[in-house]
């Protein structure tokens, strides 16, 4: 190594949370030592750690690093150069620790994705008026780098559009929903089974940790401040195994899928089901793995695939910010300075787009009518559409429709119609299709 | 914009080279001013432009730029801060121009894989002799951030293999090949009438401009040094439709893949035409668009895709060199010191794989036993094998064989055997397949 490199002082890491992700950075701080100092020009190490349990047995060497019972004493240990905040939660520790280390300019690299969606205006701001960066790699997508793809691979890019499956445990449910014919509850308690849920499901299956992941991508995306209550949640609950097998049988799958833009209607964030063309990138996204695609207005459509979740994956995200920061590269945390995000003002209206829909239509003459008719009315053009043989019960039809690009309003004025004439015999299932 | 950011002073510009790139470069640094600045903070500006032609109209305003005939002045200029080199050519201009602004200590943006597949190491030994960086984004994959998603992003791994359809051209010929049936010589000439080859079209049905690539991404990878001579390449000239069209049945799609690894053999470095399954991302990326799969010990596969060429993505790729400077991000050219870069031993033979092996056995009685025994006298066992109905050829019969995994020098020895017994009547097909 170049003697300009041996002289720079290690960089020393405080990490807060010793579990899965805390102990993948600790195994690649230990394990690729020689090759992290090549890559940087300086060591890194381990000055000090903290978890609720001591005692308990982690299946690593702990003993050379210091221990904190306190996460904010770890944040502002004088051999701490940078705090690694691995514990999660949007407030507590998490939240009070990594203002003590923002508050002494210490840089923080956070996994934790409802900190930043909740709080990552006023951190972003303690950073820059501390000195200090804030970095987040590891909350979005697991270990696909793409926050630094975005804020870094596309700067010279106006971004027009992000999509995204972020929640691996949502996609591997929809996937195997499709494969086995199995209903969502009984995936659901596969899952819990299996402990690919979250403490709180609906972290899962409601998409709010996908939203969380979502406003954050928004902010680098759109240089606003980060506004995850502005974003449409839906979850996966009521994706039915039908609707699953009537979208296949017209070329395209069911994602929870985000989606943000910005456009004349204000920042759009959306994290709901969508249909996806079977034949893109998203609609072959099978199983527990993430997506991310990134449209800029200079380089056109990235698509990035990887491990959304995981020790390895999240662990090697950790890593790309803490070696950014040894090698002393300083990026504001959403890509510009935190006083420079302007306050986005939500849509008030989706951006068009072709709608699925489902109706279970009472099976007398003139009923199709009414529903074309009330289509027609609300200015809603028709796609396709198919009327299937009757059901078991032997009085209703089952209709799919796919529209012509609508906005939402028409459709749900067309619906209302529909619902009014009495020929529906249930509520309509109506889906977005997002143009991949 | 924060009073610490408007003190900086602007980041100041010369571009030689005004074809596609240098003026999609331009046209970003017009246009998106504020943005850049925002996101930088400081002001990104042009001092000087060079190009063969002063004369031609190329549609902006360059007015405001000094002109410099010799790129070698225009790199030398006091108020040029970056040299960004968009003329192409391992050597002459490109080179000599490339030298003398890192010799200055000034940094380099360039988007030419030839100059840096050849020069690479002494170009990046220049750089670190002299304080400046010297960046190469744009030179692999066009608008895919795949330098810094690996450089960077991926930091924290050791690199196990880097896999890439890194040539639109010849992936566009094979996707005609097989959604048209129409021959390799009609689609070449196809290619050539629509401008989308090379001057020296081998750089591209040949493999070298991919190859070019591949040696690029391997150095990143391994902390090798560049090592393009030992690229074993081999061009899409010789597949044919019959091979496309059996491929497929078998669940196979053919690319001009590059692979890259390191193993106990050596440094592995292949630009061939390789069979991937037809479900994988690989086995999907139909027409120009390019695609670069990562595998890291931590983070498991990342795939990368998007434009690999074009005036708005290579500009994109140009910009992120440049931000990222304009930032004061400093990354040694290839992720490391170029003095801490080792001569790589190329591997002596490629990781054993399992084969697609396509032969004309004479029909006559004892034919297939002596195909089996030669495989089996080499040690190579049969995963699938499928005997097709005569041709026009009355008494020649296809046979279409996928071994298991074999070292290649088995199936050459197999191969030896069945041509020595005569029972084939033109010389095999032999293609590797590669498991994604």
């Amino acid at each position: 190594m170049p003697a300009e490199n041996l002289a720079k002082a290690p960089l020393r890491l405080g990490i807060a949370g010793l579990g899965t992700v805390g102990m993948g950075v600790i195994k690649i701080v230990q394990e690729k030592a020689d090759l992290l100092a090549l890559r940087t020009g300086r060591d890194v190490v381990i000055s000090a750690v903290s978890a609720r349990s001591k005692s308990k047995d982690r299946g690593f060497d702990l003993s050379g690093y210091a221990w904190e019972d306190d996460p904010v004493a770890l944040a502002k240990r004088g051999d701490v150069d940078v705090f690694v905040e691995l514990m999660g939660g949007d407030s507590g520790p998490a939240k009070t620790a990594t203002e003590a280390a923002l508050a002494l300019g210490k840089d923080v690299v956070t996994a934790n994705k409802a900190l930043l969606a909740h709080h990552g205006q006023a951190l972003a701001e303690t950073a820059e008026a501390n000195g200090a960066v804030l970095r987040f790699e590891a909350a979005v997508a697991g270990g696909i780098p793409v926050i630094k793809a975005l804020t870094e691979g596309l700067a010279g890019n106006g971004i027009t559009r992000i999509m995204g499956v972020m929640n691996g445990t949502c996609n591997y449910i929809l996937t195997r929903m499709q494969a086995t014919g199995q209903g969502y509850n009984a995936l659901f308690d596969e899952c819990a089974r299996l402990g690919y849920l979250e403490a709180d499901p609906q972290l899962d299956v409601g998409g709010i940790d996908a939203g969380h992941k979502l406003s954050l991508l928004a902010s680098v995306a759109f240089g606003t401040k980060v506004n995850f209550a502005a974003v449409e949640l839906e979850g996966i609950e009521r994706i039915s195994n039908d609707d699953i097998a009537h979208a296949a049988d017209m070329g395209y799958k069911i994602k929870l899928l985000g989606v943000t833009q910005m456009s004349g209607r204000g920042l759009e964030q959306r994290m709901t089901p969508c249909l996806v063309p079977d034949t893109s990138p998203l609609g072959q996204l099978d199983g527990g793995t993430n997506m991310v695609v990134l449209e800029g207005d200079e380089v056109g459509q990235i698509v990035l695939r990887g491990a959304g979740a995981g020790m390895g994956p999240t662990a090697s995200a950790v890593m790309s910010d803490i070696l950014d920061i040894a090698r002393g590269t300083r990026i504001s945390t959403f890509g510009q300075p935190a006083a420079t995000l302007v306050d986005a003002i939500p849509a008030v209206a989706a951006t068009p787009a072709p709608y699925y829909l489902r109706l279970a239509l009472i099976d007398k003459p003139g009923a199709m009518a009414k529903i074309t008719s009330a289509l027609g009315d609300a200015g809603v053009s028709i796609d396709q559409m198919r009327q299937y043989g009757q059901t078991d019960d032997a009085d209703v039809a089952p209709v799919l429709i796919v529209t012509d690009p609508t906005p939402r309003s028409g459709l749900d004025a067309a619906i209302e119609t529909m619902q009014a004439t009495g020929v529906l015999v249930s509520d309509p299932v109506a889906i977005r299709i997002e143009t991949v």
